[in-house]
């Protein structure tokens, strides 16, 4: 396995034509979570990845572990057990001057319940390359924090190297829970995706927030870190945003091409550049990885769902530049 | 007020075209609650009708709660607070020799969480006539078993009529518990919808099961009940069915017309016959309850979604013969 | 031409899924009449065909001129003028014991507003065979009633064979105004389609009331015609129905088979009845022509829409009992 | 009652998709009517309202009657009559360089049929705040020009607060019919709300075209006026367009925000900045009344169909500069 | 493994809501094929299967590949190769008197190049227990039938049990040509599943036409033949059909339930009758294995699409006579 | 017949919503193929033409008959027969940085089937005035391009004005064969529609690459040519173009206005100008040509599908700078 990753997908529940809940008679379905949305990403492109969750035994969890599949994610580690729920968020998609809104709808569901103990990892990892979490996983619940650090645990005791993006999510804990988790968590990571705000208030980094100096003060501050990658966005509109990704490691530090993006899905860009960052770190190439990963994220605005169903061929066209015309 | 109705209501989320929950892509959506159910078919049928209930304040609670305003059903009553979520459930409709399956996720409803003390029955009562309630209610959950109780001691004491129909929900309870409550509320009833099935496991009856030996024997137990009104369905198939039903006091016994329906929706078909049953008490008319009633159970299984969306016109042309045959 | 029919169009909005017109958060869009609907059925049957109307010139008019045009039905002779709107009819679909209903919008419509002169009949039925009107067109207006008359006259005068179905609409006139139009139109018709219960209100006609009977009544009051077809339908239920034509002229007397139709669509039947009909008189062939007609009724009963979107060969396989299994 | 309104709604009928009227295969179906939509945004920024109009009743009428008090918008004045029908109006929307066009079906419509003393205004108006009207209740027909007037009358003389939108619409009446019914009006009138161009063309107002001069010139023009609001609007695109707001009083001038807006639904944005304003006046606040009007009419650009599903909250963030990133 | 099944798998386009290809404005898409459809009920029943198939390398394949994947069924096998295309058919959905037809668009598919020697069978059918196999193969191509014959040649050499449907479809080959091909592959077969009239047509089987009759004596005229199972179908109506199914082995012969079925979707019964079968068979218990069949194949009806998303709990409710009512 | 065009149709499948084709559960229906675009756009500014085509005679076949019947294009000489197949393309819409891609499955159609000799063009072309052709329809196979070569043999030879425009497909032809092919063409042709670049490669054209210089440039290398008409296309983004058209002749060289468009549709917008290419030449009068075909294909882009809906009225509006308020 290339890659492992670990966390909660949710049905996602949007009023279709852009409409707000309240306006709803029928809901577009979709899957979603950060870590199967970099898993999804990743076997797109080509990757073995193996996506870690537990799901509530009834129509709506197969249902939801069936779609994982479709992708190509392997889904044997994936507990389906009777207790739980399936979680569920409902969007509202936007037009400037509303953003996009999410509602969840997600207490008490069946990885929200996640205990130490309960997933097999001497297994799960045994092989395996890469283990990917993001900070949505700890934010479910106090024991679900627990869970991910045993994960981390193990993750680093099998010889794994461990990225993690800590992907903020306000309605899901505060600040303060969310630096306290990070700062237990740092210590297993080799890999941290992040972004200049987020540098300051989780890791207490205070220098210039540029970029180039958040990644080099970042390396500074924690010696075992081999990397750092940052993407930046402008809102020019809900429509369209323009996006560019930085990384460094010990030695370099690229930037991507900036992408302009015309958005049909705003939801999972973030965890598609995740994608293309672990592509190339397999391939012990973090310049790919950058360029990959700012690709897949530009794409991903392009592709409804919050999964990246991104082609190999695709990315590699446009960071050749393969313009805007269509193909025929 | 001509009737309060006190119930939980849901978001109804249905996979269309006859799919199951795997093969959904979308969910067609309907809202739902048995004493709701009821509240609308009154109000098509012009009656003035209150629902009450509690909802969460969040976009998903407002769109129920504006579905429900649309029917004519007044909503002054029903509580908009932070706790607690939306209930949803999945619907799967069947065909022979699959039956339509209902899947609940309204564990954590803010219905459900509902205690006694916080409906201002003394208000809410106020100038009604009827009050109407199913076994749900307390089948949601302890707390809400004892406010439902509470609502029906208010309703005593404020003088209105009280009709109750058990409306056994296996999913929800089990029948020692059911059993155990309903003998708590009978006491506050004076009408009674049931079935044969139903007598014998709740009421203890234990006479003959056709339905005028139930009827009879209940009123015999009972002996403040006013009268007992029961339905029969005979499942053809899937999607035909045979219903009738009856109702007797203290002095009469009433067999309404056998109706063969074709199903487009077999949800809220029971909660209409009780809409058009309290149609005729509003009257002090039982056989005209129990005429409106199957009409008003007849024509609901036409109509999709759980709402009876009746016209008062064609109940009354379906009691007087008025046939098949297109209306151009 | 092989036909000429003469009568109006409008757009039908149905609300999807059986939902009623209260329910509806779109509609489906089709469009229909009933001299159109014969015409399209003659036109999948082979037969060349115009459609005489009047239309609005907007948008909604010609889509709608587009859609009979679709069809293979010529509409060279259809009038685009700016006055008057397109009528539209709403269709709410049932199931038992609810029927179908139909609620027409249709006042002020452009071919409501036509009048004797406007359509230049000495051009339009050059060269043509038969010339087809139903009942509708003079229900529409007063001046309809007359400018059906003028059509019916011309027909004679330039020696077409004139087909007339009375297809009484209780919405549009009553039976006094229908019976004294229809008295001034029999003289020019040479076969009349009709059922037992309009023979006797609007012709008359007192006899027995099976098929044969009226039909060998109705030949012997009126001798100048040629020939009369009619037909029976039970309707078992709303979804399912059972059919039978009958027809006879001065010498013979044809009944059908008896079909068993299972409906997606209930509108439009009697009108591809018509299509076969003289699909048959046009070979000169009354008995062919009761065959393809009632195959092309029974078979439009599984045509969503008005419009029979019929094949020939599969007429001609039903016909010779092809039966029920999937072909493939 | 805070606000009174008056006037037509009708059914709007888009086909999806930004499809053609002519490729029509089914339609959206919407309610609208400027009044009415003034109405809903109150109703959601949480003001009591009443609309007060006449609806044919037919399925159609009454689902119109549902949808608006699925709205919170109080319908008890609402006549429902038997005479006319439901008007019609067709949207195709647009994409640069193709404007939206509206195609009317309105002729005859039950609310053009009003006449003066239908409405019971003593009543009506008994105990409101503001009387609100625009000018296509007068251009529907001459005599619901005089039942606007009248109503106008019972407003001045009930001590109500009146506030105009001229809402000139050419498909409707003509400039000279227009200016004549305004002339006749504008007496009763608070609070007028314009724009440049109107204010030369209706009010005779021939000074400077810049919006500061234009309310300066009709509040002198007309002393009575208390204020006199405005909006312009800069055509980027069909899809994106630029709006301010600017109100004035004796006293102050205010120009509001500039918003950006990417356009989901072109329709009822004017009529939102009218609930937004009204909703200031409410507080004697015409500075909140801008505000509140133009973050409404910037936001509606972004809800589809005509009625602005406002919430009070995301107007109130965006008054603070929200932004547009994802809320999750 | 538990089965192989090696077969070809198309894309199923049908026009929504019963409409004729004509009328179609959009397509419903299905995946389907008959030994895809086997796999796929084996998966749903909990079963380990490989299906085995080769599709073209484009978007196309890809979906359908995925769509596969979703299910369960193994695709380790399935190769994607440029050549060919994906195979498509159209399916017009019926109501009595006309059937579903099925217009196939599948000459070139890639399946259809497949030729000997191009699937490593050695490998493929390593640890298998059975091979599944339908007529459907080898009438694609010529060299699909070698193809076919080869792939049954492995299977008897690496000692797995061979289980036939001959499938017969006149669309793509004609009896000789499909009653040589049988010839040659029936020595390799040990379940048969087949039905009275093609084994007539196919086997030279001549006696009685009774089900028991037919395996009696199919098992006689071919001694290597473990089982013979048999399907009959009443076809009521094309919505309403009655199935039983039959099966004997040397010893004991069985008949199962019969069952009255509701049609959503007709195509893929037969196929999912061959899930069951297998079921059964590989715990060596054919009475079992037809009572599961003809349990999954009455259920198949009720199910959207050819995939049979059985669950294995309503497969065994449906044997112990579970009923029609809803479950909730 | 003013215009007599020849080439391919195809079924357009497009999954819905944005979505890629591995994400499709459902497709949009359209009809499109170069030259048939172009006639369309055509009967829609009122001309009359003719539209020549092979198709296969099934229900797919006689769907896109019907369909380019409803537009107002003549079908007259479309042969209808037994061989071959629909052809088909899937289009993936895309959004910036990802451009529209559009796959065939065209292979085998019955189009690429046409050989020399099966089209009656003697009749076909007597009494028409204009043929147009594009490259793709000699791209389909070497036999059509014989056929095309044979058609604008008889179109010269009939009289006719012939108007090519080569429409490179790299997905059907390489430079190669389309230079070879476009060599024996060119003496045909009276107006060529082209490119800068396609100047270059197809008609060895080596001067500057402006327009100007281009259209001078080819009118000097081809003495025989009248008129050459270029577009040039800025492609800001995927939703947003800007195009501008050129055309010149031996005495004068025009410039279109640039128009900023907003794409709804991008396919069809060369084909519409095209349309009103022919438009102005068939008044003789090239400026207007030029004019009504930038306008035509600025309002395509705002069209879904590939059939230009254009009305006349709105091409003029446009030419008169009509602005993009909403029309009401």
């Amino acid at each position: 396995m290339d890659v492992v990753a670990f966390g909660e997908a949710m049905l996602r529940l949007t009023p279709p034509d852009m409409r707000r809940v309240e306006q709803a008679y029928n809901f577009d379905l979709e899957i979603g979570g950060a870590e199967l949305n970099t898993s999804v990403g990743l076997a797109c492109l080509g990757r073995s990845v193996a996506w870690v969750s537990r799901l509530c035994e009834n129509p709506m969890g197969r249902l939801l572990l069936n779609r994982v599949r479709e992708t190509g994610v392997r889904t044997d580690f994936v507990q389906m057990v009777p207790e739980g729920r399936v979680g569920i968020y409902f969007l509202e998609q936007g037009a400037a001057p509303r953003p996009d809104a999410v509602y969840y709808d997600r207490v008490g569901s069946t990885m929200s319940l996640t205990q130490q103990g309960q997933l097999d990892w001497e297994k799960i990892l045994t092989g395996a390359k890469w283990f990917y979490l993001t900070g949505i996983t700890p934010a479910l619940s106090p024991s679900c924090a627990e869970a991910a650090l045993e994960a981390l645990h193990f993750a680093k005791q099998k010889g794994l190297s461990v990225c993690l993006d800590p992907n903020y999510r306000a309605k899901l804990w505060n600040v303060e829970k969310a630096a306290s988790w990070l700062q237990q968590a740092i210590p297993f990571v080799d890999v941290l995706i992040t972004n200049p705000e987020d540098a300051g208030r989780f890791f207490a980094f205070t220098g210039a927030t540029d970029p180039e100096s958040v990644c080099r003060g970042l390396l500074a501050q924690y010696p075992h870190l081999q990397a750092v990658a940052l993407t930046t966005r402008q809102t020019l509109s809900v429509w369209n945003n323009r996006v560019t990704g930085y990384c460094g490691d010990r030695t370099s530090f690229f930037t991507s091409p900036t992408y302009d993006v015309e958005i049909v899905d705003r939801l999972g860009a973030g965890d598609a550049f995740a994608s293309g960052l672990l592509h190339g770190l397999l391939d012990n190439d973090l310049q790919k990885g950058l360029e990959y990963g700012m690709a897949s994220a530009a794409i991903k605005h392009s592709i409804p769902g919050d999964l990246p169903w991104l082609r190999l061929e695709e990315i590699e066209a446009l960071r050749q530049g393969s313009g805007l015309k269509i193909r025929r």
